[in-house]
């Protein structure tokens, strides 16, 4: 346990690391040369071109105004401008919806913190039940804590009363949000423009026929039975081998455009290269000349595969993107079972096109069932036996046992100040080190489950990291320092015991915690703003490896909300909040300032930075708001087991109720809202419908769908832009436009093999 | 413990009891008197009057052909000669799926009593560690469990192996029943002809509208969001005092025709009765007159209420009954959500126009959700405080203690032959009285929690008394004699501890399962198929109560097969049959036993008694799996549990992947098959709707539908056949006609005021 001087000197290098990480955000924000890391949203959206300078050619790369050094702090209060429905036009539901997550933490936890810090930080501390008890040692911190209170003392009561009071409070809270995003949704849907995913529905395990292709086959059936409403649909194909020649063949058309650049620089000498190894050995020949070869002959290539893709009835996987006369024909085809036998002709919304993952379309209902298993056993495996190296780690981190280990470092180690900062950081960032390598585990994981969207991928990741870290960070670290093999603890010990082991605990470890949420919110979060991977990158990239405007676009790197891995994090805090919201209140000022960091910074960042890969209207709320309700819950639980501890356990029969109405409130809140997020409701699609049947009446609809769900290889052999790099530089740094001129949603990176350029592309014949 | 010879004589008394019952049977059913008691369902179809004797009166009642006692177990094959189909159709697809349940007992238990007998039992037998041990004392009985293995034999190797033959033995059973059951519901559905719920849905919680009426809103929505396919709409009235007067109508009804009759015997005089209580005080009248006056009057005042409820806009519920012009329209607004806000306008396919259950179908969400919170904690506290007074009665019944307790009943104790009558009895009894007090409890729960068919509320029961049974009857009995408090104890033990006390007092309690096994299954069955208290009531209501032809129908009361109290005690005997197959394999042969007698049994019973109030389709199949598949999981825990306790705690480890592996089985199967339970497909929709497109285009089903779902107080004001009473007297014995010449159903008990008799009745005109 650190005493209160720790936690001091801890907090004091993180508010210095964190304010280092902003200033210095400040001042490279507003370097020319920097624009395109920090400003990458506005670049994609065409509002916004490289800064030009008509002055030197060091202006183009220092911003030497003084005058904006002064405003450095500006984008704070210009981050909470954009109002709510603007941003969700700039940068989509999903991201206007998930820095509303931020913004319930504090919501939730500023009353909470208010209340805490009037009512029970005076009843803890003027106890003085530790003061009493010279045996014990203890810090100033666990004064403020209920650690102060003697065993069997009437002030418990208050806690009680209080537990009463946050739990209510968080319900009206979580309920309110939970209404509000329902409704962006339901009016962010009705609002949306024509999208080919409003009309198409998705349908997996088509049964083979004897008699008839895939295609026919989908096509009879829909006829049949959705008679009045069927219109269209586009087979899946098996693709790979053609997605791979397609990514070769852009790597050459790359280089060629370099070439030809150089060539019209200095139109005198003609481009040479080598044809060895990364242009080193072999002989020299005329650049432009050999690309131009080889792109016609990987064209020639190309056809044939695709021919071959086409007309190859194995490359068509028996599954298909059916499109309907009207969204509610769709609608009513998504929420229905199409045949007695449910695990054929399985039909969900189609997701968005570019929120589409394509290797998962033709997984077998049977072998899905099995592939989850194993993801299931595997999850339970990495979560239980991915804890033991963070323990040891842990334990390490414990300087009195070091020093009992290795005497010899005695002297370096007593050093009063050395101490503090590593039992300050140590702890924090070995688990950190282990956390960063999980993520892509855990979405390998559910790519493997056969999830059909990358919003879903996401959300399954998220579900798998929240547990990861529930268990891991949270439960790991309550207990692993009193008790070694959690698991096997747990097995052996009573029901009523394991609330007890771990809320005994909880007061002993707030220190670490707030010292966990120092380096991982506070400094996490201004290292994110920062952005500091993605500006070395891009420099590194701009100076070996940028030919052209479009590898200079891709160089950019704008990132976007990886939900999987940020959300469970949040998670995270609220738990930490809830959990010590009775025990500990000094935590929960901690935990505000995190949620208030991270709402200015994430609200920056969906503003300037991020570009998302897809829109999924919010969808993933349910989960939040289930997590949510678990960490409440899990609060109510530790405390029953700490009360019960402190000889108080006539009293804490009175908390039984919270978990049982916590579990009702849940119930309630996915009876009341959760429909709204996985189904479409008739009325609206109807609305819908009549508005465009009366608005624009001669609607071509199936040309409209008609290449919409084609495998993105087939999609367009698009070339670029032929923009002269140089050009791109003559642009002064412009203040940020906030009107997009932009309706259409630029490609993912994962699905794109093209971006939405214009350009010479070969339509693919209809199947 | 009871021994071997314990295990005898409670075996001969039940053996001879159940003889006794079927005997009693056997002689019971030939007299023409009871006939009706035990042949009521050919009655009710109409192909069977009573028996007519051309002889004297005393052949009327008393069966002196000689000949038919001699062939008196000729039930027995002739319940199983009925083959499936011709079952289904005569009895309805509830019933012939509900006596699957016991061969599926069969199905499992027979294979694995067979080779547990190979294997298991010589192994435990031969081991003879119980016998080494002078210090214990033992049974006969436990030579043959795993008792007699020693601590770490390498034996129990047999055991883990012979637990996952058992397992995968059972996942093939249940899987294949699942399917075959499915394509039983999916045939059912698709040769039915044509029904009003087919083209039905019940909307409930319709939202209310300040400008228009229920009935109005109804109308302009389902026309607005289903345009091409709402055909029309049923309100749904308030209607429980018009109700009281149509009961009260027809009692009076009935005694005019009593009196009629008397008057048609004996013209001359006219029958005469007094006004007062019971007829028995009071002014002296004419009765004819009497209550020809009465009902006219009635009828005034029914017609008053009746237009009364259809005026008032209060006494209009907010729910309706929505029909469409096809079954796919039907099924897709079944299947679909209507608006955004999905606690309004909720949709349901409506149950069959008997299986309603009227109270029910305007509870607002919210309330629904108090009322659910509320039972799911009552239901808690019952299963958990009934435990009580049984544990109170059991220790009772342990005479040890009561030899102790009251020293000068030790004579009569200690006479050998009535401890093992008490002791072989008194236990199962004891649970017998508490279970018979409880159905109606859970039942009256189950309304309170809302749901609105009776096959809902059947299938709901059978849950919570599946709960109760599992933790009262199992449990309970377990571990009661070791432990009092269960709840509180659990609480207390560790989470591995559980398994291993219920699993280790598991092998001593098998002689007392043996016995409750006969007791409660053997003569409960035996006792089943007398129905002594029909065949009670049957006379003494015919000898003092029986006016009409139609009283004496009603006094006939054929009773039901009661899937909410049956189905749960069916399951714990495959619970009990799970849990013993590997422990002590010599229990199964008992319940073979039972499984047999009750498939032959039930089997006759649905044949030739029960009438089953509704037709669900055998909906209630994946609650039978499930229960099943947790009965196999707990079967698999105490194992591990009871393995632990051996010391040979290594090998149990194998023994982990069972339950995972049935609870990943449990997924499969839903998956696969529990759609088709809930849903009804398009694609079966669109067949049948083509097919009847074809046979009957001139199909008004606006007039079909126009009725079935009035309230059934507004159906029809029917007068009774007014068959004389003596006419059916006169009839012979005859053969059970197995054609049936109906196919409309009758009427529930539950619902029907009427039945399906014919006579004059008012319409109600259409609101």
């Amino acid at each position: 346990m650190g005493s209160l001087t720790d936690i001091g000197v801890a907090a004091g290098i993180n508010i210095v690391s964190a304010l280092g990480f902003l200033l210095a955000f400040a001042v490279l924000r507003i370097q020319p040369i920097n624009d395109r890391v920090y400003f990458p949203k506005w670049y994609l959206k065409g509002t916004r071109s490289s800064p030009r300078h008509l002055g030197s050619v060091f202006s183009k790369f220092v911003n030497a105004d003084l005058s904006t050094y002064i405003r450095f702090l500006n984008w704070m209060p210009a981050a909470l401008q954009m109002p709510e429905p603007e941003l969700i036009e700039h940068a989509g539901l999903d991201s206007a919806v998930y820095v509303r997550i931020y913004l319930l933490g504090l919501k939730i936890f500023v009353p909470i913190a208010v209340l805490a810090f009037i009512l029970l930080v005076p009843i803890n501390w003027t106890s003085g039940t530790l003061e009493n008890e010279k045996s014990l040692s203890y810090d100033q911190i666990d004064k403020l804590s209920i650690s102060n209170l003697g065993k069997g003392s009437k002030r418990f009561w208050a806690h009680i009363v209080m537990a009463y009071v946050f739990t209510f409070w968080t319900f009206y809270v979580l309920y309110r949000e939970y209404k509000v995003v329902t409704t962006m949704r339901l009016r962010f849907l009705a609002n949306q423009n024509r999208r080919p995913d409003q009309f198409t529905v998705v349908v997996r395990n088509v049964p083979p026929d004897p008699d008839e292709t895939v295609s026919e086959h989908v096509e009879h059936f829909f006829a049949v039975n959705h008679r009045d409403h069927y219109l269209s649909h586009q087979s899946v194909y098996n693709a790979n081998i053609l997605a791979g020649l397609v990514e070769k063949k852009k790597g050459l058309q790359n280089w060629l455009v370099y070439y030809e650049n150089q060539h019209a620089k200095n139109p005198a000498k003609k481009p040479t290269m080598k044809t060895g190894l990364w242009g080193l050995w072999g002989k020299r020949v005329d650049a432009i000349e050999y690309y131009t070869t080889a792109i016609e002959e990987l064209c020639k290539q190309e056809d044939e595969e695709r021919q071959k893709v086409i007309t190859d009835p194995n490359a068509i996987m028996p599954a298909a993107f059916v499109s309907f006369k009207s969204r509610w024909g769709a609608a009513v085809c998504a929420q229905t079972q199409q045949t007695s036998n449910p695990t054929l002709w399985l039909t969900e919304w189609a997701p968005e096109p570019r929120d589409v993952f394509w290797p998962n379309l033709a997984i077998p209902f049977v072998e899905l069932s099995v592939r989850r298993l194993i993801m299931a056993v595997s999850l339970f495996f990495l979560t239980f036996f991915f804890m033991i190296p963070i323990a040891i780690v842990q334990s390490l981190a414990n300087l009195d046992d070091i020093e009992r280990m290795l005497p010899f470092l005695k002297p370096i180690i007593e050093r009063n100040s050395l101490k503090s900062i590593v039992q300050g950081f140590l702890p924090g960032i070995a688990l950190k080190i282990f956390l960063i390598l999980l993520p892509t585990i855990l979405m390998t994981m559910s790519k493997i489950e056969g999830h059909t969207s990358l919003s879903g991928l996401d959300r399954r990741t998220a579900s798998k990291y929240y547990l990861f870290l529930f268990v891991n960070v949270f439960l790991g670290s309550v207990i692993t320092g009193t008790a070694f093999q959690q698991l096997n603890n747990f097995i052996h010990q009573s029901a009523n015991k394991i609330p007890e082991i771990v809320g005994e605990s909880i007061p002993m470890k707030a220190t670490f915690f707030i010292t966990y949420v120092m380096v991982d919110g506070w400094a996490g979060v201004a290292a994110e703003v920062l952005r500091l991977k993605a500006l070395v990158m891009f420099h590194i990239k701009n100076a070996f490896l940028v030919r052209t405007e479009r590898d200079r676009e891709q160089a950019m790197d704008p990132g976007s909300l990886d939900f999987g891995t940020t959300e469970p994090r949040i998670q995270l805090y609220f738990l930490l909040g809830l959990v010590y919201a009775v025990v500990t209140p000094i935590l929960l000022p901690f935990i505000i300032v995190f949620f208030s960091l991270a709402y200015l910074v994430f609200r920056h960042q969906i503003i300037n930075v991020y570009n998302q890969q897809y829109e999924s209207g919010g969808q993933f709320w349910p989960d939040v708001q289930r997590r949510l309700v678990i960490a409440l819950i899990v609060s109510q639980i530790l405390l029953l087991g700490l009360l019960s501890t402190q000889e108080a356990e006539k009293s804490t029969v009175v908390l039984l109720p919270l978990p049982v109405l916590s579990i009702w409130f849940h119930y309630v809140c996915k009876g009341r809202f959760e429909p709204a997020f996985i189904k479409f409701p008739l009325q609206d699609a109807m609305v819908k419908d009549t508005l465009e049947r009366a608005n624009d009446p001669t609607l071509n609809l199936r040309e409209y769908l008609k290449d919409a769900y084609l495998h993105p290889v087939f999609h367009k052999n698009d070339m670029y832009e032929l923009v002269a790099i140089d050009e791109e530089e003559k642009n002064p740094l412009v203040a940020t436009k906030r009107r997009s001129r932009m309706n259409t949603p630029v490609d993912s990176k994962f699905n794109s093999s093209s971006g939405t350029n214009e350009g010479e592309f070969n339509r693919m014949p209809p199947p």
